[in-house]
């Protein structure tokens, strides 16, 4: 019998906080953006951190890096294990970086432990993930699961004007692979939770059983211009009211509902004076739910209080800008990381995760959850992002217990 | 028994076109801005008017154009009538002209009559009264009302960056007169509504008895942004819907209190991303009403809301931006407004103005009131905005019947 292996924790540490140097500006802003040469220089460090475990390093068509470990005896589809190591503008250290450093580790730790697994282990840092400078988001993912053509992935234009083909054959991500040339028996991904509730529930660990479906709407409301001393109250159309009341509607909506959420992010009133009673009301409505008829009934109801406003004689047009399923994820694998968690007395819960991952785009192919770690404060997407070595390093571990379990 | 003064209805409707042509740019946009070339000319063609009645014209030394008509036996204070002809950008033709215009046709209407008036009479147009190149609105008023020292006036910086004084001097505008030479007996101004009341309940007159209070204040509100898919709702600060709790609770306050209107007319949300939780709402709130106790009910509304955010965790910071009570004109010039509509069976009501006008100035020195004439939509500060003639015609008479009743 091999002995149990033993997940390095500080060997993570020193990484995420040596990938967190690389791509620093000159006023020591994190931001490595994809297929920036801020991304080549971090991946040049991970693939060698790869080669040095003694792991396969390969690079697909759209520049998914991979390391592969597949030695004798080892045979059909590979677990896989990964995240990314692209970021957003001015970012903290652990988004994605997490993911990909601790299956690198757990990799590792099998190698060190002597264990001869049943199958291939694979770790992938994925391009393109935070969308930042090419959209969409999880690109890279979205390709290996056949969601997207390559060619079509290669031609996408940045916000800066940028080809992402170029790009990454400017920094050397292309490969010869072609995206999906792994086919994952299992995909795991550990994440920050960029969220506050594991934190504010003293938890450690989410155990991520779905994915939250989106639908995204920009919301017109049209009323009456009009002088604002001279208006009688009854004979107003005040577009700022209507969407105060669409704001207030989905916020009592969405606090009743199991699960959902609701945000207006934006909000512009025309003319925009201050004795002028608003004509437009112009914005925006995310409304989330990891069970689908749910989210259909958080869309009945803002349909239904805009028919309202219809009906008071406001004008309103919607325009649809983004909508996503929820994604279940595979129930034994959650089942796998709750009883790793119990093992280990790391306290957990199962949970939804409001961000999109990667593991959403795997989830089409192959059995996939994810295992989140707390977020302090719940803030992501900013420097000040923080997770305690400690649950960084059970996250890791418990990412390990369960992979060596799909390989044995 | 001298006969009645007879109104000439057809020269007022066509000198409200004459002046409406004085002040076209190369988009035929009617804008004559205080103390500009557009007003200099419009100031010649009146002047031209008052000395082709018979009127002595003065200047004093803020620039209201006067008209005065003091024949032999008339003596004491004069009664006077006035508005103004400065107007806002893109402008309509009947805001402000129609009071100066309609009060030189009341005395032109009296001189042919042959009436020995008692007292007086003078017709002004008040500098200035739109501030929309100089700050504050109803300057020239609020002047020759004691409000403002000439000097002080005279020095005002305009939004072009020019000084009152030094371009009321170019245009001619400055005469030796000190402001307030003339202390009104009384002071009567027949305006156009601005609003939707009159025309909305099919009245043609308006007896403005009051004017509004009104109540300015910028509010900033604090939350806390976050991602808006992983922040649970019971965890959230958002300033958006903090925001709307103020206009959804001010809205219905002012539709429960007699008299009042509320209106937030701008609003900002940042950072302003669909899928950011709003840090910080920024918007005005604009209330009135023409009973100061109520006005002051309204802002202790505003206070409590704001109060309960601020227990609810919320950041609130306020910053006054304009406080005027509300103006009581004079009641028996009001009840002589209405008698004169009932003679003439002209359907009327008592009401408040929305709006500021140089009446609430003179009302600080002597007994003042103001006609109103319907705005069809309740349209004004635009080139659409509109009376039926005969409603023109039907003010003046009504100007014309009470300044009459003041000066046997």
């Amino acid at each position: 019998m091999t002995p149990s292996p033993v997940f390095d924790g500080p060997r993570l540490i020193a990484r995420l906080a040596a990938l967190g140097e690389v791509g620093r500006d000159s006023e020591v802003r994190l931001t490595r953006l994809a297929a920036s040469d801020q991304d080549a220089a971090g991946r040049a460090l991970v693939a060698g951190w790869m080669r040095e475990a003694g792991l396969a390093v390969e690079l697909d068509r759209i520049g998914n890096l991979y390391g592969v470990w597949a030695p004798e005896g080892a045979a059909g589809d590979p677990l896989v294990m990964g995240s990314h190591i692209d970021s957003v503008i001015d970012a903290g250290i652990y988004d994605g970086c997490l993911g990909v450093l601790a299956g690198l580790g757990a990799i590792e730790a099998m190698i060190a432990a002597g264990i001869a697994p049943a199958r291939p282990l694979a770790v992938v840092a994925w391009t393109n993930e935070e969308g930042v400078r090419y959209a969409p988001d999880m690109l890279g993912s979205l390709v290996a699961a056949g969601g997207m053509e390559v060619e079509t992935a290669l031609a996408v234009i940045g916000t800066d004007g940028t080809r992402l083909g170029e790009e990454l054959a400017r920094i050397g991500a292309l490969g010869p692979r072609a995206p999906g040339f792994l086919r994952p028996h299992a995909y795991l991904e550990l994440h920050v939770e960029q969220g506050p509730a594991l934190e504010a529930e003293g938890l450690r660990l989410g155990a991520v059983e779905s994915l939250q479906g989106i639908s995204w709407t920009k919301v017109r409301i049209g009323g009456a211009a009009n002088h604002a001393g001279t208006t009688p109250m009854a004979m107003r159309r005040d577009a700022g009211v209507a969407a105060a009341r669409v704001i207030a509607g989905l916020d009592a909506m969405a606090r009743a509902t199991p699960g959902a959420v609701a945000t207006v992010g934006t909000m512009r009133l025309a003319p925009g004076a201050i004795n002028v009673i608003p004509a437009l009301a112009e914005f925006t409505v995310d409304l989330r739910n990891p069970d689908e008829t749910r989210l259909q009934a958080q869309e009945a109801a803002l349909a239904a209080i805009l028919t309202a406003l219809r009906a008071e004689g406001y004008s309103v047009a919607t325009e649809p800008l983004a909508r996503f399923a929820p994604v279940i994820f595979d129930e034994s694998l959650v089942e796998r990381i709750e009883g790793a968690a119990a093992r280990r007395r790391i306290p957990c819960r199962r949970m939804t995760s409001g961000a999109g991952h990667d593991a959403q785009m795997m989830a089409r192919i192959a059995p996939a959850a994810m295992i989140f770690t707390p977020s302090r404060g719940g803030i992501s997407h900013n420097p000040a992002e923080f997770t305690d070595e400690a649950d960084l390093i059970a996250g890791a571990e418990i990412l390990l217990d369960v992979a060596e379990g799909l390989i044995r």
